[in-house]
C-alpha cells in the first residue's frame, strides 16, 4: 500500500510552502525528484534547496530522470504516451526504494489540481492494479503569485475569470465572454496572435525567485516588450516558467 | 507612511499559512481584525486562533465592527457604498492606532486577490491622499481547497477553466465556452438553475476546517442533496461557506 501526498510548493520561493506542506514533507518515506535534465536545473536545485531547508525528519530523497515528452502533430497522444511513461519510472522507483509500502511523496510545482498531471498518472498506477491513496496538499499557484507581485486583483469585482493555456488560445483566440483571461503553459507568445486593441497585459516570469521579472501595460506595447525579454531572460537562464493575465477594457461578461 | 500587508491566509485551516505569511503577520505593528456580528464568529474565532498561534512577536491585535452591506436592487452600488464604509473605519483605526505610520497587517480569507475586495478598499485610502504602500502575500484559495479535498484536478488535460460568482451564474447561465466551471460567491444554489443532464459538480463547505463536508455526482442527484445538506448545515452553524465546481460531459472548450 502506498499513501501517497502530492504537495504543492509553491513558485520557487521557499517560503511559499505551507505549513500543512512542510509535515507532509517530513511524514514521508521517500521523496522523489524529478531531474528535466539541465536546462531546468535550476528547478531541481530548487526542489533540493526546499528538502535541505525543510525536512527535520530522516526522509529519504531520490531522484530520477524524468522521461521526455515526445514532439509530434498529436499533442494529446504525445502527453498520454509521456504519462504512461513517467507511471512506469514510478513503478521502478516504488519497487526498488518502498517494496513494502509506505509514504511517497512528491513535491508539485505550484498546486497539484492545476495544469499538472501527477493526479493522472497516480491514476494510471491504480489502473495498472497498485495499491494507492492520494491525498493532495494545496499549493501557492503562479496565478496567485502573479497577481501578488503586481499588487491587482485577480477579477474585476463580481466579474469573471478563465484560465487558459497558450495552446487554446493560439487555437481558438479570445474566449468568448471571458473579460479576464489568465494564460499558462504558453511556451510562444500567444498573446502576439491577439488584436491588441481595448486589452491590457501583466505578465510574471520566475514569479517568487531571485530573477522574477515583471513587464505590464496595454498589450499593443507591452507584447513586443515581454516578447523580446523573455527570448533574452530564456537566453541566459536556459529555461523559463512564465505566466499572463490579460484583460480587456470593457466588461464582456454578459 | 503606512506600509499594509495583505496575508491570504487560506480556508479556515492554520497550517495553510505559508512560511512568508508568518512572517508578515510577526513584521506587523497593528494586525486589524473585523468583526462580523455573531453570525459568523466562527471566522474571527478562527483568525483569534490564527493570531494566537503564529505570532511570536509582540503585534498589536486589534478588533473592529465591520460595517454591514446594504441590500437593495443595485448590487454593484451596494457594494461600492459599503467599501466606503469600510474604508471610512480603517482611516478610524489607522489615526487611532498608527498615527505616525507603520506596518498594518489585514488577514484576509482565502487569496487577496480573488473575490476579496480588501485591495479595492485600500485604492480608497490612497486616492482620499493616504500614503499606502500595499503588498499581497499569496494564500491557498478555496479553489486550491475544494479539489485537495476531493482529490481531483481543476482543469481537464490542457483544458480552460472559467471561475463565476452565483449571482453570475443564476444571471446568465453557463458561460458559452465553459467546460470546467468554478462557481464562489453563491449564497443561493445557483446551480439549480441549470438544466442537469451532463453536468457533474463538486461541493464543499467549510473546507479546512473541522466540520468540512463534501458532495459530488451527476448534478441532477447531487444537487437536490447539496441544496438540503446546505441548508441544514448553515442553521446548524449560523453560516457557511462554500464552493463548487462543475463539469460538462463533452468537451466544450472548442
Amino acid at each position: 500500500m502506498i499513501d501517497l501526498a502530492l504537495i504543492g510548493i509553491g513558485t520557487g520561493n521557499p517560503d511559499h510552502l505551507t505549513a500543512q506542506a512542510v509535515r507532509a514533507m517530513n511524514q514521508a518515506d521517500l521523496i522523489l525528484l524529478p531531474r528535466k535534465g539541465d536546462a531546468k536545473s535550476d528547478l531541481i536545485d530548487l526542489r533540493r534547496t526546499i528538502c535541505a531547508q525543510l525536512l527535520t525528519a530522516p526522509v529519504r530523497v531520490v531522484e530520477f530522470d524524468l522521461p521526455v515528452r515526445g514532439a509530434g502533430g498529436d499533442y494529446l497522444g504525445a502527453v498520454h504516451d509521456w504519462h504512461a511513461a513517467i507511471a512506469a519510472v514510478w513503478q521502478t522507483q516504488i519497487a526498488t526504494h518502498l517494496p513494502h509500502g509506505g509514504q511517497l511523496a512528491l513535491l508539485i510545482w505550484g498546486d497539484p489540481s492545476l495544469y499538472d498531471s501527477t493526479l493522472r498518472i497516480a491514476d494510471r498506477l491504480m489502473q495498472a492494479g497498485m495499491d494507492v491513496a492520494v491525498r493532495m496538499i494545496p499549493g501557492i499557484t503562479s496565478i496567485q503569485a502573479l497577481t501578488a507581485a503586481h499588487a491587482m486583483p485577480l477579477n474585476r469585482l463580481g466579474e469573471p475569470v478563465t484560465i487558459t493555456t497558450g495552446r487554446m488560445l493560439r487555437a481558438h483566440g479570445w474566449p468568448r465572454d471571458a473579460g479576464t483571461l489568465v494564460v499558462m503553459l504558453d511556451g510562444n507568445c500567444a498573446f502576439a496572435t491577439l488584436p491588441p486593441d481595448g486589452i491590457a497585459i501583466w505578465w510574471g516570469a520566475y514569479l517568487g525567485m531571485a530573477h522574477e521579472a515583471l513587464i505590464h501595460g496595454p498589450l499593443a506595447q507591452a507584447g513586443p516588450r515581454i516578447a523580446a525579454e523573455r527570448a533574452a531572460l530564456r537566453a541566459r537562464h536556459g529555461w523559463i516558467m512564465d505566466i499572463y493575465l490579460m484583460r480587456k477594457e470593457q466588461a464582456d461578461a454578459s
